[in-house]
């Protein structure tokens, strides 16, 4: 195990197993469960640095993928790294760019050796193999980073998905050997499988084969009902190794955050809160909330009232709704900021829950009180 | 004159007569030259208004004629005011409409009485008169507002600028007349007269006539070279009072800015900051700089060297560069804060010229160093 990387359990909850953890990089410690907001170009959109870290932030993703094609990995290492790049000196996480290789690239074609496919900004071929995708997240210099994995989408047949598991397997060998030496650091291996049983055992006992410490699981919230989700970390979770954090990529809203505590995930990352903002939709003690819609006309209250964040504490719906309708930037900006902070301080809650034994009813208590349908009110 | 407001000279630079003074407002005080930065729709573009203070912003303008379209003033009134809805708790100022009616809206049809106008938004038509602009600012709670004005374009005629100017003083008196009683906002009345000297003088007079503690300086930088604008501030300079402040409405650019000190002004504003900033463009100290240009791609080092603010404490040119090219809001946002910084930053410096009797010397030395037909370099 890299020296610069140590993972220490705090605390397990005696109503339910979930966990408080420590995650020490060379960036900062990590207190898991944890919500890391997406930063996709280098930059959590529309927010700058310190706003981030004043939601309580403690670790940022970037995106291999996007970083890559623009700016490109070799301007990021000539600026120093992403950390003095983007002005982010706590932890950061790349992932590989397996996800958007195969969900965003177009005329991609995939070998064992490697991915052939076509930016999205101008067309031009590239291709990705995984010593390349190590190579470049060894430029970008973030504390954690991911392997090269196939990943399918929810729908996949077994045969398929089979085949990407094993693939992604046989990349992640190559990806470990790439990585010798590069102890500051942490690769994190990605178990896939999509929605089979045996193949997500398969995967992820040969995914901790090369955990040093702290893996991903990947291939979920990708378009398959939450309880297919749920039913596939309780799969997984009899083969989860104590000493090492449990990352579940993509993932997410509200209710799959407190669920994924419940089930031993120890850190989570999502595009939403920053997307719905930008749609104009907040997350609320409730459920969702379109501030967009003109029932928040007249509303001069907060987004939500049991919120500690900077929007809430000083601007109402009816300003927000106003500078939505208006299409000025700062109501996404508010909202991004709203949602981030809704997140995080919902992992907080669960963290005391966790600190006082009382992490079942705390899952009943927001179940009770959240409802996850609800699109807009 | 309203007992809530008073101007006082603080100091007279004795060798420009350009000074320093403090405006006395119900929500602060003002030191002059100020540079106020503008929020058209109740914010400043991508700004917070906790960004916006930071930046050393006293006061911030917002316009009448968008808020009573969107979202309308007598939503305003009933968040509370201007103050309450935006969040802003420092003075706040309002132009009277009277510009964006003759500059925005279509098939407008002007008589003595008042102004027929579509909405760029809806096309719904809508009727303002210097009473209901008065109405309007009222319900806002700007702590100064603007008398209605008719303003005319830099390229017209004698006699319809002889009839806008007049007709602006019978608008003048009614505002006046609308505004009594309402002692705690000022009113600001507005000089018009086009390019043309006699008329010039003839509004001034007029103007002054109404003038409790400030007034405003309309109808320049509409157009014309920036000489003859000079010309204009030269000619109205011998009918200023001395215990008010004079606002310069719009302009400008941090050469107008310096100019504008020189010939006596005390106030400013302008979107030019914010607009800039959203085409990728910044001040520096030695010109406007495109930052979005390819020549900036692997400039590791700030948008101004000598500049204090978030933006060039934190960022390179090729970090913000790549969130332009990248459509990152980010971008955008960073150099609105470093623009208007800039203006501000340039307030403080002359008002520590001024107190030094050394203000002619800093417009010298600014002149050799900024170069304002600079477009990108």
């Amino acid at each position: 195990m890299a020296d610069a990387f140590r993972y220490e359990v705090v605390k397990v909850c005696k109503q339910t197993g979930a966990r408080i953890g420590k995650l020490y990089t060379p960036h900062g410690v990590i207190e898991t469960p944890v919500f890391m907001p997406v930063g996709t170009n280098a930059t959590v959109k529309s927010l700058t640095p310190a706003a981030v870290e004043s939601l309580g932030a403690q670790i940022v993703l970037a995106n291999t993928y996007h970083l890559y094609l623009r700016p490109g990995h070799e301007l990021v290492r000539k600026a120093g790294g992403l950390h003095e790049f983007m002005n982010w000196h706590k932890p950061i996480l790349t992932d590989s760019g397996g996800f958007q290789v195969f969900s965003q690239a177009s005329m991609r074609k995939i070998s064992d050796d490697g991915v052939k496919f076509s930016s999205y900004i101008d067309g031009s071929k590239h291709y990705m193999t995984p010593e390349f995708a190590m190579d470049i997240q060894h430029d970008l210099g973030a504390d954690i980073i991911m392997a090269f994995d196939e990943c399918t989408h929810g729908k996949t047949d077994r045969r398929a998905s089979e085949r990407a598991m094993y693939r992604t397997l046989r990349w992640l060998e190559r990806c470990a050997a790439r990585h010798e030496g590069h102890d500051d650091q942490l690769l994190f291996p990605i178990v896939q499988g999509n929605m089979y049983e045996d193949l997500r055992k398969e995967s992820i006992k040969g995914a901790l084969r090369f955990a040093k410490c702290g893996f991903s699981i990947g291939g979920l919230s990708v378009g398959e009902p939450k309880e297919v989700m749920y039913r596939m970390l309780d799969v997984l979770r009899p083969y989860y190794p104590d000493d090492m954090p449990r990352y579940l990529m993509g993932v997410g809203s509200p209710d799959c955050v407190v669920e994924g505590i419940l089930r031993g995930i120890d850190m989570f990352d999502c595009v939403l809160p920053t997307r719905m903002a930008r749609n104009g939709a907040a997350f609320t003690t409730h459920g969702n909330l379109t501030v967009r819609n003109a029932s928040c006309r007249e509303q001069f209250f907060p987004v939500d009232e049991e919120c500690d964040c900077y929007c809430c504490r000083n601007f109402t719906r009816a300003y927000i709704r106003h500078l939505i309708a208006s299409d000025e930037i700062l109501g996404g900006e508010l909202l991004s900021m709203h949602n981030i902070r809704f997140l995080i301080r919902l992992t907080e809650q669960a963290k005391q829950a966790i600190r006082e034994d009382r992490y079942g009813d705390f899952c009943e208590e927001f179940r009770a009180k959240y409802d996850w349908t609800v699109k807009g009110r």
